[in-house]
């Protein structure tokens, strides 16, 4: 089996740009077909979302982002695959013959993924040569950021194929779900459905607004759905009794008229334009680009609180992670230029570290200062089995000095100094630039002992580790020492 | 109109339970009327998960907890109420004749309110004296926690009621949602119950058990509708052209034959016993407890998430965080006793605050160092206008040291003492404590500088918060001085 890096899109829109994206930051070259002139520029623009979305998520060591390069045939894009993803509009007629044309010229052991929302692999397989390699890989808006992909075979796809699909899905970051039985809308899209539908009556009925259905649904059970679903949930209304109580009590209000869901709303000029109208009131002057940021900073601070929980897409997020330090502790480290200080971290300020002044909490300086520790160790060799064998550098003192202020939003990076080490201590000097102008916001002096966890003592780093920490120290050692070393705290008078 | 001061709960159910945790924890005093002679057993529970949850969710100053007291008869309740919330069973034969009773002794300025989740406030109020005063105001689980209550009048509820009801609702914390058609489940049950039915459909066609469904929610819509609704996402999904173009694309999928809804499943024992069995199957080893606390955990990081945004769920804690440093601004701190630190900060280690090898992340540590510095700044009289006026004091310089380490769940407590202050500067020692044997796990010295940050420059404190910071440190002179103040960093050879 070779190893998947490049990834033949066919279609450009929305969903593969998205999958551009998340194959580019995940360090794959994404070849795309498209015809559409405006195609670079519109995937340019998915990608710099998405790599705006991905520095506030993790600050884990992303890969080496890849390439992505628009193509104008569908040959040209799946000759050169590894793995072909298609997104092209949702239509038998199109989908089937193009599928038909990648599988022709696609080497015998590529994948080749549908991102069909609704349409049956089945079919979707039954002009290929190959039947066996084609897959569904469903995936929802915005690609780089949603877990969930839902993987269905159709009667011709091999067990191999649905297995090497959802490890590669795994490997980008996502949380691949078999869909088991073949069915039209497979499992997301019908739940989607039917709450859509509902929703369409309420508007038609002039029961809700649009924006009414939205924070019904956002202030309400959506909260949940975030890292539950409708059955845990409910499981846990029905208290210690459990499920089965929960059905008794709840189960016959499914006999009650409450829902025209047995009809379907007529989408005349009349109800498409009330709807029109209301979602235009509901998103007032906020663009399609502003809505997009929004709802990528909320998915990623949503990801970041779940990560704490190691629950639902917070485990998605933690194992994706994992795997990134993993590949980072395998990779050689750049050496330091003699003369400069190490410049590991490069970030901006995220809305989420901003207090109720509007300036970024004191906590969050000592966050992006333990991220450059971090980096830093991972610059001297420690890797994730380093880590895992309980050995790591522990911090025991630290000074902070605040000088200026920064604001939502503002580049920043952390340049840090070696001052000193021992076989068991390291003495770092980091300080928080503001990127715009390179001023300093703020410093810490940080002094770390080397510890083994397991054994619960201090111990000496490892000699190569060591080896790479006193060659910094004495490339350092030519930079000015900097004027808060060594400082304490006093009131003038003293 | 007399200040809200007591809440009478008719019904000590999972609900009214909840009710009771939201009325104590926001101030008020609940009289539960429920005739299980275990529910001052089940309401307590309750309440411990509700004070757990909001030690979590928030550091802005809870206002004193109020009590909860379980009595056995409807007019013992609503005798003594100042607000009404029924939570009885969903049926209108107990309902209608109950809140009769109340209405005939409650006082006649008190607003009844109903938990129904889906009987209209018109037959609900049928049998009322003063219906003029009744309306439907209905939670969701955990009420403690979830935002949104949907406030729904019948045809001879006041609009002074709803207004007054909603006011009352937004005071404890919540979002009112106005339904203002009265319908059967209202907005957000009935879009549940239309994709509960979908998700019975599934199980029953053995498309998907209950935990599969339930990750394609948490890890695909689910996550979107924490914090935007369907029609707002799906504006987003339809890209630049705006919802009128997104209807284009999508509206015929209402056409297709995907779903069953226009059938109800027959409830039988075969469908029940697959569903709790494969809810059983999902669930594991976890209790009811255990979940709730998990839903609790997530819900509260969720809450945190979206705070740094101002968005959805976070602007409502925002909001309600903004009342409570209101309310604390004006009250009276209480004052220090001499020869002891101050002790404003106790807490537990959340599990967001661990990482990787299960330790409290650094940052974490100054995290809780400056909620104890917020707590002072309130202690000595900084109250909300104060810091709305522009003033406040800015931390210059920080030294940690480090001394134990600490583990998820730990109860914590921070105590402070001032070691000095001038008219604009403020030198604190923070010291954070394991409270199970008082060790020191932590220590930061402090110093602080008052500033004008309209004008931008450093200015003295108000006379009577200095005066009140000078008194502290004058009482803290007789405590011993930390020996860690004062204290620089620099390697044992220097």
């Amino acid at each position: 089996m070779t190893t998947i890096k490049t990834i033949g899109l066919l279609g450009g829109g929305v969903i593969g740009a998205g999958w551009a994206a998340r194959a580019a930051l995940t360090g794959h070259d994404a070849v795309i077909c498209d015809l559409d002139p405006e195609a670079e520029r519109k995937v340019g623009e998915v990608m710099a979302n998405a790599r705006r979305a991905y520095a506030r998520m993790t600050l884990a060591p992303l890969t080496d982002i890849g390439t992505i390069r628009v193509v104008r045939s569908i040959e040209e894009a799946a000759a050169c695959a590894d793995f072909i993803q298609e997104s092209l509009p949702e239509n038998e007629e199109v989908k089937i013959p193009l599928l038909a044309r990648a599988d022709k010229v696609a080497r015998p052991d590529v994948i080749i993924a549908s991102s069909t929302s609704g349409l049956l692999p089945s079919r979707l397989q039954s002009g290929m040569v190959r039947p066996e390699r084609f897959v569904v890989g469903h995936p929802f808006n915005p690609v780089y950021l949603m877990p969930l992909v839902e993987v269905c075979g159709g009667d011709k796809t091999s067990d191999a194929t649905k297995q090497r699909a959802m490890e590669f899905y795994r490997a980008i970051g996502m949380h691949p779900l078999h869909v088991r039985k073949e069915i039209d809308g497979f499992i997301a899209d019908r739940l989607m459905e039917a709450l859509w539908r509902e929703a369409l009556w309420l508007i038609h009925d002039d029961v809700a607004t649009a924006a009414e259905i939205d924070d019904a649904v956002r202030f309400g059970p959506g909260l949940r759905w975030a890292f539950m679903g409708t059955f845990l949930v409910y499981r846990i209304a029905g208290g210690e009794p459990g499920m089965r109580h929960f059905m008794a009590q709840f189960g016959p209000t499914l006999k009650w008229p409450w829902t025209k869901l047995m009809e379907v709303p007529d989408l005349d000029e009349e109800l498409l334009e009330k709807i029109v109208a209301q979602s235009d009131a509901q998103a007032g002057t906020a663009s399609i680009r502003e809505l997009e940021r929004k709802r990528d900073d909320c998915l990623v601070s949503i990801f970041q609180a779940l990560r704490g929980h190691d629950f639902g897409a917070g485990a998605t997020l933690k194992s994706f992670e994992e795997r990134l330090f993993k590949f980072a502790g395998a990779t050689a480290a750049p050496s330091a230029k003699p003369g400069e200080p190490l410049c590991l971290i490069r970030t901006r300020v995220d809305p989420a570290w901003v207090d109720y002044n509007g300036h970024m909490a004191e906590s969050r300086y000592l966050q992006v200062f333990g991220d450059a520790t971090d980096a830093t160790m991972r610059h001297v060799g420690i890797d994730a089995a380093y880590l895992q064998a309980g050995m790591s550098y522990y911090t025991v003192e630290t000074h902070i000095m605040h000088r200026r202020e920064v604001h939502e939003g503002e580049p920043i990076h952390v340049t840090t100094q070696v001052l000193g080490a021992d076989d068991k201590r390291m003495h770092l000097f980091h300080s928080l630039h503001k990127t715009a102008d390179d001023s300093v916001l703020a410093s810490a002096e940080q002094m770390f002992l080397h510890v083994n966890a397991k054994e619960g003592r201090a111990c000496a780093a490892r000699p190569d580790v060591l080896a790479r920490i006193k060659e910094l120290a004495g490339l350092h050692a030519a930079l000015p020492r900097p004027e808060a070393a060594g400082r304490r705290i006093a009131m003038p008078n003293r």
